[in-house]
């Protein structure tokens, strides 16, 4: 069965996401758009195949009964209001990182779709379908390196644009290593703390590189990198670090040429050239979700965790302490 | 819009390529579906999302108004009747190797295809659509390794079924790495001579493994191994050497595994491991091109050049001689 | 010339030493040796080529005419007299590592080299030697990754002996990586932290891993992982991250087998595998500056910084707290 | 004991030769040279530690009692006859290749060699003595990946000098690779062909590359490709193919760098910087060997043995077709 998707916010992610649902991946059909900018919202829905209603709002395509399952990749303040709404109409809804802007708004999500007794909600966290990030977690779950006692997390991209801030390391960056240590580690997070390595020139008054430190409830450390203006390339790199061994994403690329004295492989420029596979399984598994009422992947409690330890990591940048991270009772809707 | 398509012969690969199309990639239905056994070719149907006819043999199904293109997976004898009936349709068709089982019969393909006009046949070489591979092109055509002079391509299969003949290694197995050569240089195979190294005791009676060598037009060598009992994995190689560097496929993993004083990765089980994205990607950009009437990827020149190369291959490892190779004219369709 | 070396202590590091300058390099002789065991001293110098006087002790060993420059192998507790029995000779004297047990110590050989007025010592920091570590430095200095703002160190054991305690831990194992550290970053450390990963049960009781956290007076990060009983293999690896890209000890061996659907390098066992090449080429090196009156490698002022960062890590392990490393002003003589 | 040298020839290798046995290596000393040119004879005699004597020839150097083994780096033609003097005089003598220059020459060697009734050639192959090759034969051996049945190996050099002729490519360059092979597989060779790639345009009229293939007494075909104008570096590579495995000599060099969207290794510049380390082992096991009566390393055969199949290959590449090489039989001496 095809499954009928309403997108909200059709900016850069919600254009990718739409060609991804029309042109890439079976199973799905896109007949709702809607956006804050509404002649934009008209001409995505013009290049849809087979066209797509524009609705005047996010409430209105969700309530339309030729939307199955929403995806909501608007402005992050929006965020909340939709997936509620989503919740409220009983549709799946798949929300773009962050799940909500505060701990308080993903309690809300949470208590909602706990009360509907059913999970509808999943979260844009990629990584989990990356090729190698699975085979990293396939290693890890086998007990092949023993157990887990340090992660180390490297998060580096070339640039960053004029407006990015020494918070966004942590709440844009730093929070997609935060959702990897904890379902690499199936473990969460109980304090951090971030410390500031020498200032990369690069960045201008930018506070970069930042070097954060988790503590994890089964005692594992995991420390996360973040050099946002490295210049050389965009390069995701991570360990596990066992008792009897260790599990690292690989290094190579898919070839490896010879000249100018070097041996070499490319490094990715960007996110899009690493994480372009990632996003077509991500989607994928979502509409066959979605379509045989399946499992879901990152939850809203995932959400909730990393805007936590997220906020906490602000804190920590600020006041130069260790903060603790407390979560509360998980529900065990996400057990 | 949908492309519908019709598939001849539900075998592994036949089931494989309808899950592709109904699951896994976007624009395409599957209409019709026969097979040489109509109870196999039914329960396929039955299985296809939307449901599919049923036809009792290839022709009914290629004069279906249902059916937009047609995909040949049958047994090889059959290709040459079902992808001449195709052209004499107009409908493009997809064959997987080979073409046909002779040159003759490639000929003949070629033949009515130029006399319709307009290229309609596209040939199941999926290594062009690996990423490996296309970025191992992308160097070779920067002109960043220099006018290449030599390739060295490795096959490795882990073992082979009990019919597997000596012949296949270079009819089956080879065959790939035969394409690979003309697409990677650009050229034609002039000449060829298949020398026979140690016998692989693991093979049995079987003469394993091959080095087959190919000289092309330009004067490039190329060099061929086939080893299809070594056991360890299915393992694929290449380097195309230049006149000032070399650009070879990784020989890594998605990741690196260090325990037991070993630093790993794994190498695939089998061609699916292997190869599994380059189909994705192929029968995608085939949609695509059948949808936007858009240019198709290896033609039925490139199927008859890979018929008659083997064929010489073939004679090569009988006589033990040089066997020259001679194509003829290429139509300038396939310029 | 032959340089004539007395050698104090011939244990398994000592009788090593004597190996090396007596059947690998060049340009020395071993003529006088002494232990706390003079029988064992007797056993080793009758093994040497030419011979070896025995002397009742370091003392003499120093003060006898036939020994050029003096090699310090013994018990950690006597190399403060013993190289300051040599600087009061006159003689240069290579100390493994510990310079001397305590902070007050180090000064001590530090003034009294000071007041004679030239180098003299040569503490033994062998990673200095080491092809990889040279490779690394040299892309440290060519600015080629721009300033360095992290340097990530990882010092892994296969397992270590039942009396090994977790100050060891720093003062045994990351006293290596401090050492590097200080030498890749030509920079000096001024806090230090130690945080406790989740205990590897397969060390019992001891506190391991640790990891380390070094502030450099430029504002450069260091971070050192120290794991001792990972079982997998000795591994040695480092990282310098600068502000346009990083350069890290590769990871590869020196070649790399495929069998068992793996491809795999070894990692190697113990120290002797992965450094018996720099030894080789510290001593060498040592010999050529004493027989041509050249510099010396590692000083004593390293030994002396070696020894006051570990003891404010020990005191932060203890602590949990930062605390501060304070070196005092840098004697002319070791700029 | 102090094994005294005599070195015929004083040109660079002689050089290298005369500081590794002064300057590098224990056990050594230089205490007589001479050369065609008895000024650099002298020269080179004044920088010798200790001093040694010049002789106004090799009969007469040979002919010293102050001189213990011999190492003969003359023009090539001159080697027959400082190499039968040695035997006369029964010294152990160190030939750089080649042995001889004809076939005849070499067996009279050997024929010298076995009415004198014990070694004392070794022929200066270095590879056997590298690290990497050495770790690829003890995997070989193991019988880790099965019996051998292919042998891949790859020689390129960045550029040659102008008098290099196409038959050096097999003389100079590919005897390496012919040497290895046998070792390699401890097999001999039964015939050779040489094939002739598309020219490199940067060795202008030079036929480069070449790619010659050796068929072993055991049925293992290996495959030799030279490459001697590829610019991007000096690159030795070699795969051994077994039955149910293979084993490689590693691509990645001492470290890593990361910058300009690259993730590289550095190719070595030329043979010293490839060979060096296996240059000092060779001798060091040489004079180890002279100084206690041990084995030697490559023995007249093999020198004898590369002469045979080099002439065949030269053969091979003016005819066009396979040669047959036939040895004889080896002398009990040599097994």
């Amino acid at each position: 069965m095809t499954v009928n998707v309403g997108v909200i916010g059709v900016g850069m992610i919600g254009k990718d996401h739409i060609r991804r649902l029309t042109t890439v991946l079976a199973g799905a059909a896109v007949t709702g758009v809607t956006d804050v900018n509404l002649d934009a919202a008209q001409q995505v829905a013009d290049g849809v195949p087979g066209g797509a209603n524009v609705h005047s709002n996010g409430q209105e395509l969700i309530d339309d009964d030729a939307v199955d399952a929403v995806v909501v990749c608007s402005w992050g303040p929006t965020h909340e209001e939709y997936v509620l709404a989503a919740i409220e109409a009983g549709k799946p809804v798949f929300c773009e990182k962050p799940l909500a802007t505060t701990q308080q708004a993903c309690r809300r999500i949470i208590d909602a779709e706990v009360a509907f007794g059913r999970r509808l909600v999943q979260v844009g966290y990629m990584r989990r379908y990356d090729a190698a990030y699975r085979a990293l977690k396939g290693v890890v779950d086998s007990g092949d390196i023993g157990t887990p006692t340090m992660l180390h997390s490297t998060h580096r991209n070339p640039s960053v644009p004029g407006h990015y801030t020494r918070e966004m390391a942590i709440t844009d960056t730093a929070v997609h290593d935060i959702d990897v240590a904890r379902w690499l580690l199936a473990d969460e997070v109980v304090g951090v703390r971030v410390l500031k390595p020498r200032k990369n020139s690069l960045g201008g008054e930018l506070e970069d590189p930042l070097f954060i430190l988790l503590e994890m409830a089964g005692g594992a450390l995991v420390d996360i990198e973040t050099n946002v203006n490295i210049r050389y390339g965009y390069d995701i790199r991570g360990e596990v670090v066992g008792e009897t061994g260790t599990a690292s994403l690989g290094s190579g690329g898919p070839i490896s040429v010879r000249r100018n004295n070097l041996v070499s492989d490319r490094v990715p420029e960007d996110w899009r050239e690493r994480f372009i596979g990632a996003y077509d399984v991500e989607f994928q598994e979502w509409i066959d979700a979605v379509g045989s009422g399946g499992t879901f992947g990152p939850s809203s409690w995932d959400g909730y965790a990393a805007a936590v330890v997220s906020d906490a990591a602000v804190e920590a940048l600020h006041s130069g302490e260790r903060v603790a991270v407390e979560l509360g009772e998980k529900p065990a809707l996400y057990s």
